[in-house]
């Protein structure tokens, strides 16, 4: 069978359309005996009985293996070097109390940005000393909120901060450890990194003013400073972009020990993960070693103590540990100038799953209710929304007879999907479970209708609503509880 | 003073960067004695001293008469020619009760595609008869409560839905009518459009299936076919897209007509607004005549009697009768190759506002506590997100002493802003207030953390939370209950 014309370059016609390609997929996937998917034991059909379509699922043992794993990889090359290593895991990519817990578990620390994501954090046991804070525009309020709770670190932005965060760990009588985000002029994307000599961005300050800012930092009584911060990007595949990074700041973190110990350097989150076949991340073991290498040659070479390197990512732990499970309501096939594309409708899209709409990212679909010896044709997977760029995946191949009422699943959904996920045409947020060992549990329950009119003034509380699952599944099931 | 060189070449300097463009804000949007923004009577520090930041703020009267107004400025050209309208307002661009009675007053029906929407609408009180119903992927579910509830319309968008929607009729015992949604192949966007002979998209059937499609829907007892629906695209600025996917539509429409009646023709919504300056929609008089116009001429042409013809307009409606407050939290002078961008972060971002990420759309800024002879700046209005993509506002011009503690408002966000907003970094979403005679009331409360937390399954009901505000505004309010 020739691939079909209408698939992009990347895309490949693969042997098996009901292939699960490792490296896609949460490490607990695979086909039962009779074909169906299952993760961590648990099969489709089940937690889709269980708690209907769509449906975020998180592969537990893999979410929390990788993040001891990663953990574990940056020790060891930074210990080969003789220096030690920080590890943040970046809650804006999907954050709950269990998934928090997961984290400080695997001996992980957690980077917050707002008192929402400090709340959660906090919910989940963690140690405060354990938490780093961020952003370009923390509040009054939630400064004073992180130095309330005697926060681990946090993350100074701009000049103005200095004075808001020092006032606020007075008040509350502590030191506070803080960092200085810099840019250090390197943008990474996925395939290429450029390196400019500014940024045009909101975030952080240039290189050239961190000696005079972090003079004014150890001016001020309440603050310690504890290095330089930087985030170069998200999904990035190389390590081109990091050593780059990781030089041009250890060539100001040395400048800076003049005036005071610099312990750390944070070089930030952003390592890339597979959404696609087409997708070759570097391996976190290369990543680990590629770096330490650099930290090592640069400290030596300026003859500075190696400082503990703190990294922040988020995607590469939890994106590949998640899955969504759809049901398949249509389907259409297009002709395009002779060729043809088969439209899948599924019950959710741009509400569950923003990122292809937000950043036109790829992602891959297989049949999750069987297997099918059906060729493979071309689909696009479409979601249910009043919008024509409501797309899930825009290009993959499905055994050519799937059709309405099949239930189908998409990878590497774990990171930047819930955390974004909205209420558009007022379509209730899915679940979140867990599965693990061959069980399935509740992490958020869905949104029902009633949840979604709840903070409407016209609604009345004693207006009877008909909250039966408000995704659109047309599975039965009784999903008023349990989403 | 000349323009600044990174400003892009459609953003003029303004001669005064205080002012209110006529088109772009509210219809009873001034300027105070004071020089303080006010809206519906109600000036911006009020609002904020009682609901925080960021806000949501919706002119009633204007919502109220856009509505009235494009019904009655569509209903005189239609009825110069002998023909008839019907007007749904999209509930997809901004729903809540209230606003869904202030369409049902102004005579409007209301178009949903969701249980969700549907439940919004019938909580508004709509007689059911005057709602219609959309969607490529309706569940079952979905279409059995559309006709449980005897909706007045449904389109049909796909083969497969003619037998599911002729069942669901059956079951409830009612004969539901139906449109069915076609390509007409012209796809318009904001500034051109193009006709092609057909479309890849999820979304209808194509012309040619037409004939076909109907005569299926016209064998099935349960349901009445009252003609074609097609909708060409979102924020259309010329009328030409409009003329061409009609005069398409009436040749199918035409043959139609052999197999029966087809009373109505849907050309759908889409209807541009501005949002800068730069943006010139043409104005709803001079769209509804050139439409009136090309409808009389196609239907004399073939002979036949003119249908009544249905659009289904959101933002046009909506759009410019909103605005959002936020207040200043940073202010950042960025050079770029010696010129200067002044960024000016705010307590929101993507998750109140994602059209600027999701589409790249422009906005425009004005100071909204008080008004500044300072020289005008380039800025960017950024949020206050862990993402550099969370821009409001990419480029505009404020006075130059714009400050942390000042409030600034983005006018024209009525539309596609808090139907798509979401809990990104766990911000709440903002409130939403109606100002109407010097008076303000809440139409949908902003969410606390508490809101925020209370699906997560390990959370604590007893756990105690601080709920001020969670936007993190540093006005000092209690936000506790009103968001
Ligand atoms: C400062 C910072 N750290 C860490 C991250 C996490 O990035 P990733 O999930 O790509 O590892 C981000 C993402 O935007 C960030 O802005
Ligand atoms: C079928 C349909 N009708 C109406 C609309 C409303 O469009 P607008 O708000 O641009 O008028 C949309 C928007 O996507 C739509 O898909």
């Amino acid at each position: 069978m020739p691939p079909n014309p209408l698939a992009p370059a990347w895309l490949a016609l693969p042997p098996d359309a009901n292939a699960l390609a490792p490296g896609l997929w949460p490490a607990n996937a695979s086909r039962t005996a009779l074909g169906e998917l299952e993760i961590g034991g648990v099969s489709a059909s089940a937690l889709v009985a269980e708690f209907g379509t769509p449906l975020y699922v998180v592969d537990e043992a893999d979410a929390r293996s990788r993040a001891s794993e990663l953990l574990r990889v940056f020790e060891t090359e930074f210990a080969r070097i003789g220096g030690e290593v920080h590890v943040y895991y970046a809650g804006k990519a999907f954050l709950s109390i269990e998934i928090a817990r997961w984290m400080l578990d695997a001996g992980l620390n957690i980077d917050v940005c707002t008192t929402g994501e400090l709340a959660v954090a906090l919910a989940a046991g963690a140690d405060p000393a354990r938490l780093g804070y961020h952003g370009n525009n923390k509040s009054l309020a939630e400064i004073d909120e992180a130095a309330r709770v005697r926060i681990g670190s946090l993350v100074i932005d701009s000049e103005i901060e200095i004075a808001r965060v020092a006032a606020a760990a007075a008040r509350h009588g502590v030191v506070l450890n803080v960092r200085l985000r810099v840019n250090s002029g390197v943008h990474a994307s996925t395939h290429e990194f450029l390196a400019t000599s500014h940024e045009d961005q909101k975030f952080g300050v240039v290189l050239g003013d961190a000696a005079r800012l972090v003079a004014l930092i150890r001016a001020e009584k309440s603050l310690r400073f504890i290095g330089l911060h930087c985030h170069i990007g998200s999904q990035i595949f190389g390590a081109d972009g990091f050593a780059e990074s990781a030089s041009r700041l250890l060539a100001v973190h040395a400048d800076l020990l003049d005036g005071g110990p610099v312990p750390e350097l944070n070089l930030g989150g952003g390592f890339g993960i597979a959404y696609t076949n087409a997708d070759t991340p570097t391996p976190i073991g290369e990543l680990a070693a590629r770096l330490a290498d650099i930290v090592s040659a640069e400290c030596t070479r300026r003859g500075i103590p190696i400082p503990t390197v703190a990294f922040e990512p988020g995607r590469v732990i939890i994106g590949p540990a998640g899955a969504t499970l759809y049901e398949v309501g249509t389907t259409k096939p297009v002709d395009v100038s002779g060729d043809t594309r088969l439209y899948v409708s599924v019950d959710g899209g741009m509400s569950d799953n923003v990122r292809p709409a937000l950043y036109g990212a790829d992602y891959s679909v297989r049949l999750a209710n069987r297997v099918s010896s059906a060729d493979p044709v071309l689909v696009r997977l479409a979601g249910k929304h009043c919008e024509s760029g409501d797309i899930v995946v825009s290009a993959d191949y499905l055994p050519g007879d799937v059709a309405p009422g099949d239930l189908v699943a998409v990878p590497a959904t774990g990171a930047y999907c819930w955390s974004l996920a909205n209420n558009y045409n007022y379509l209730g947020r899915a679940p979140v479970v867990a599965v693990s060992g061959g069980q399935a549990r509740v992490l958020v329950r869905g949104e029902t209708i009633a949840d979604l009119l709840a903070r409407d003034a016209g609604w009345g509380h004693d207006q009877r609503v008909d909250t039966t699952n408000n995704s659109g599944s047309t599975t039965a099931h009784d999903g008023g509880t349990t989403r």
